[in-house]
This record gives C-alpha cells, sequence and structure tokens, in this order.
C-alpha cells in the first residue's frame, strides 16, 4: 500500500522524517512517496491544489496524507475521507477542496473522535501524533469504523475558491497558481472554449491563442495554451510569465472566445 | 530494513543521489527514508537536532546516516554507533550530541580503522565511499565485528551545548532551534517547570504561558507553548516569532514560574 | 527495479508527484528513488551532469528518468537508452551528453514514434505523459521493441560541451559545476596531471596543489584538491570558492604542472 505525504513542513526541522517513521513503524511495509514538504507555509489553498493534481495518478487504496495546518489544535477537526478510492488524511480545513471538484466523497471519519485515542498527541503536530498514525492504520487495513466516527459528507470544510463566470463568448476567472516556471495556470477549463481561437486578457496584455507548448512562439513571447491540468495556461516562453505580467495567484483573467 | 539519510548535501548536486545507489547497490532490500538533504551547510548542531527528533520514531534496527561533515577527510574518525536499538553512521563530530542526552550509546565501532577497508575511498566525500558502504552493510545484517574496532563510548565527540542554569522559580535557557515557521524551540524541558503558569523573557519581550497551541490568541500573538518535542517554545500566531524578537539559535531565554 | 528520478520540477508544484504516481501505477513493484528535483530550471547542462554522476552507482537494470526539458512538446526526440547496463529516459536534447563521455550508447528508442501511444500525452508535460509510462514499462520489463523504434546511437543529441585543451605541462579547462558548498568542479580530470605538483590559474588567483580535503589549510584558504568525482576542484576551507573567486559555470581554469 502507498502513503502519499503532502506537507508545508520543510524537510531540515525534521517534522517530516518523524511523520514517516511513525507510519513506517505503525505500518512497515507501506511504501511512503514524497509529494512534497514545500507547500507555502499555512497555504491551503496551494496544498489542496497539490493534491488535486497528483492523487487519482495513484493506485486505488493508497492514502494520501496532507497537512497543512495553521489551526493545528484548535477545534478544527481532522479527518479521513474516502473518495476515488483513495484515502485522504489530514486536517479538516480546506486541503480536500479541489479533490471534491468532479468527484464524490463517498465517507468521512472523525479522527478527533476516535474511542481509541490515536497515540499521546501534542496539540501542535497532529501530523505527527493525529494523521500519521490514521494513515498507517489505513494503511494496513483497519476498519474504518475503528479510525473514528462518520461525519456527513457535506460538512466538509472547503475554501471559498470563486468560480469563474462564464458567459456568452466570455469567461471570467483568475489566475489558480504559479508554478516554479512562472507559468500561471487558470481557472478556466479547456473543455469551456467554443471555437478554435480566443483571446485572453491579464493586466495590460493580451494575448491570442491556444499555442500548443512552451516551446511555440518567439523566446520571450507571451503564450496561451491548455496546460498539463486541462486548463488554461499562461506561459512565456524560456521565462516566468509571473514576473512579465506581474501576476499572482488571484490576478484576474479574461478569455474572450473569437469565432 | 530501513535506512535513513540526514546531510547538509541537497539534492541538486547529486551527492545524496550517489549514497542513495551505493546503499541500494550495496542492500537491494534496504527501505531508503530521506529525512533531509537541507541541513545549514556545516552545521552540526542542526544535524544532531534532527537526528534527535526523529530517530526513536523508527523500528528497532533501523540504520540512521547522518552526514555533514566539515571535517572530511581530516583526522577525525568516521564511527557507527548503537544507541537505543538503532544504528548511527557517520562523522564522530557532535552529530551523536543530542542522542546521547537520555539515551546510552551501547556501542561505537570505528569506521576508519576497519581491517577491510571499505569501498575506494576519496578524502572529500566519505558519505559515499565510507558511511553508505557502512550502513548498508549494517543493513544486511553484517557483523559489527567487520566494521572496525570498538573504540570506548567515552570517546564520542560532544559537541559543547551549553546546559541550561536551573534555579529555584526561574531557568535561563536559550533558543535551541528556530524552525520553517520561524518559532523558536528551547532548550527549557517542559517538565521543569513547577506551578501552571510562568513567564518568559527573551529580548524585550515577557510572555505569559503556557498557550496551548499556535491557534490560540489573537492574530500576530506572541505565544510561548510545550512544543511536540517537550521543550518551551515560542511562536506567533499567524507569523514568525524569530522575526518578531529578533532571535536566532542561542538567543537566551528566561523562565519564571509564577505561583 | 529501481526507477529513479532527476527534474528541474520542484516538488511544490506536484508535477514531480504525478510522475511517481503515474510510475507506481504502471509498475507496483518498483523502488523510486528521487535523486533530485532541483536542478535548475531548465538547465540541461546541471542535469547532465548529475546524472553522469549518480548513474552507476545504481544496479543493472536501473531506469534513469531524466527530465529538463524546455523544448518540451517540440520537434525534440523523446527516448529511452540504453548504457553501462542501464535505461534512460527522458527528452533527447543533450541530458546523455556526460554519460556517453566513457561509456557507449547500446541502443537509443524513439519513444514518439511508438507504435502504440503511451498515455494521452499533454504537449506541455512529457514527463508524466510519455517518459514516466515509459519507465514504467522499461522497470515492468517490456520489450524495449515495444518502446520504440531504433534510432542509430550516433543520433542521439550532445551538447556542444569544450573539451580542456591539453597540452606539454599546460591544460586550459573551465569550471563545469559549482556545488552548493560553492565548491567549482572543473573539467580538468586527475589523471590527466604528470608529476606530483600543479598551480591553478583561476581570474587572478594561483593556488598550489594538490590539498588532500577540505580540512587542510587554513580557515579561509583556497585550496585545490583531486574531488569525488576524480576531477579537479577548488575550495575555500570553510568557504565558498565560488564567492571568493566569483566564479561561476565555465569560468576559464589553468593548470600548469610543476616539476
Amino acid at each position: 500500500v502507498i502513503v502519499t505525504l503532502t506537507t508545508d513542513f520543510g524537510t531540515a526541522d525534521g517534522y517530516a522524517g518523524e511523520m514517516k517513521g511513525v507510519i513506517l513503524a505503525g505500518c512497515p511495509e507501506v511504501r511512503l512517496v514524497d509529494i512534497t514538504h514545500d507547500v507555502p507555509r499555512g497555504d491551503i489553498e496551494a496544498g489542496a491544489r497539490v493534491l488535486a493534481r497528483i492523487w487519482d495518478r495513484y493506485p486505488a487504496d493508497t492514502v494520501h496524507v496532507a497537512v497543512v495546518d495553521p489551526g493545528v489544535g484548535s477545534s478544527r477537526r481532522g479527518i479521513a475521507a474516502a473518495a476515488g478510492g483513495n484515502w485522504f488524511v489530514g486536517p479538516d480545513n480546506g486541503l480536500l477542496t479541489l479533490v471534491t471538484h468532479g468527484h464524490a466523497v463517498d465517507e468521512v471519519r472523525n479522527l478527533g473522535a476516535s474511542e481509541r485515542p490515536i497515540g499521546d498527541t501534542a496539540p501542535t503536530f497532529h501530523g505527527r501524533d493525529v494523521f500519521a498514525p490514521a494513515a498507517a492504520r489505513l494503511a494496513a487495513g483497519a476498519d474504518p469504523d475503528d479510525l473514528g466516527e462518520l461525519l456527513p459528507t457535506d460538512e466538509l470544510i472547503l475554501l471559498p475558491i470563486p468560480a469563474p463566470e462564464r458567459l456568452a463568448g466570455l469567461i471570467r476567472g483568475r489566475v489558480a497558481h504559479v508554478d516554479r516556471f512562472g507559468n500561471l495556470a487558470t481557472d478556466v477549463r479547456a473543455e469551456w472554449l467554443t471555437g478554435d481561437r480566443f483571446l485572453v486578457e491579464i493586466g495590460d496584455a493580451t494575448i491570442r491563442g491556444p499555442a500548443r507548448t512552451y516551446a511555440d512562439g518567439r523566446s520571450g513571447e507571451v503564450l496561451v495554451l491548455i496546460g498539463s491540468d486541462g486548463s488554461l495556461e499562461i506561459a512565456v516562453r524560456g521565462g516566468s510569465a509571473a514576473e512579465r505580467l506581474s501576476a499572482t495567484r488571484g490576478t484576474a483573467v479574461v478569455v474572450r472566445t473569437t469565432g
């Protein structure tokens, strides 16, 4: 069984290393996969986006542990949720928001309300003391009933991520993610576009699309293309679109379909 | 068998990747776990702290390779040390200092004095040429006698980390570690505190404690709480205590117990 | 079977995490090893150097996936190449240049020309949609004929890395790599040096060599030594030679053998 890890802990402090030890001690045959420990600190939406990108590439029964948890130890719940044949373990703070876009949540367990307390719990490190042990139990084939009480799936906390506005020939969206290359992923889905061509407006720039890949166009040219997650993406050949366009997550994007 | 890796090599130069290849070639069934390759360059105390945090979360017989080694190739020894049912492999330069706080070292082997030289040894990269092969041998179940001669355990090099001063109602300690979030772990153990409340002085600030977790108090408030390693920890809700208090490792901390 | 990963994707965007999922889904028994995801963005030569450092530490039949791919989706080929008993999978853009120095390439397969298309392919993410599936197939023991047509091995794209100039008593080379510690690896092989001593000129500095390891000499002294990859290396004890000598990759280095 695979357990993946997505956190904002970095690696240098040893927090992620402690979590891995707890998981391996609880389920020695588990296969650990580091997704990232470099989610920006406390940025739940960024963590939600990573999780949504990666999870359905993994085999059924994979357990995804995601811990970006500024509210650790507060009244926010800890949960294990089943969706799409995988388990998701972490704080109930919105990390599953983007997984739920298009995938039903089948079951949610309240880890904090477990009959058996899960480990000795430091109120500042549920990653180690609640989520890692719960992931190890799930990986070891535990009955979900032993993890915690069932919660109504519609009580799952979702981030208030604004939905794009879709009008005839016009979509108003936003930059949803800036990647390491300065590429701007948007929340505009490629399948919403009618026709073969469109114009994208961001800041003062208007870009005609679509290009097919980053290497299209001249060096330094701003391109708009269909990103690998199926959304419109704005890029600069050989450069950073984020720098060039002074764009960050949330920057408004307007798409006009043209004939 | 699990082999963990804690280094200051980063990953981009391939040094950690070479070590992993050597370990896997020497013991194909080993389970490698990256703890971190981001220990600050040459910072033995930081490496010692990571190692002390993580090691006892791992199952018995785990081999922990720790390489922060500014003295590589000099007269400093390379060792394999047994403590708490685990093996520790690396330079004898103080990396085990904090593991030894509270855990007896059962056995120390001098890797440099091995009858059989371990690999072809570059004097600049014992991580690859001495420690990785030794870890592979231990993981493969080698007789420790084959690794190197026994050393007296009291010859182990320890860092001169100052101990906190404990007086009646007063503890003088220091910041022991600044984590990725700017939280300040101190060397003051929670179990030393008498009474339910205390004051912590750091720089010009006086903080009343304890809070229970980071989410206590108002946004931007300085908090003192019991950290997940059992020491007093100073944090700022939603911010960095290191920045707010201009604190680094070594900054003095005074704790006054009150009633 | 081991599959290693060398990319410039970072981990925070989830791209590397997607690749790992695809590989594990395609070959569940594979052992994944992260070499690095921190190759500088788009720096093919840096990726080539990492790959050349690490690959022959791994057991036979290891599959090395290397993706530094500024030309993704363009006419550049995707390949799987066999050399030294290992497979290398990635874009045909020069990443194998340094592997081929001293090792014959036995076979090259054109992944883009596969009879069976490999997955649904986003033109911006062949790491996930071409190279990860191909690596999984190789790890699972696929017939190379199923991966793609044979290419002439002499069509492999090689970076135009200048060769050092070797004269009697004089070698003109360059800095080949600057590592995390600011050490300067050069393209001058240690075995080219005649005699026991030599002088190295870089910028305004002349350094007498060789030292044996970093800890030789006084703190802050510039040293030249035989690096762990068998090339001349310039270092500063307890400091960064790159900063001290204002050197970067490509900086000229002259070696004069003396006596």
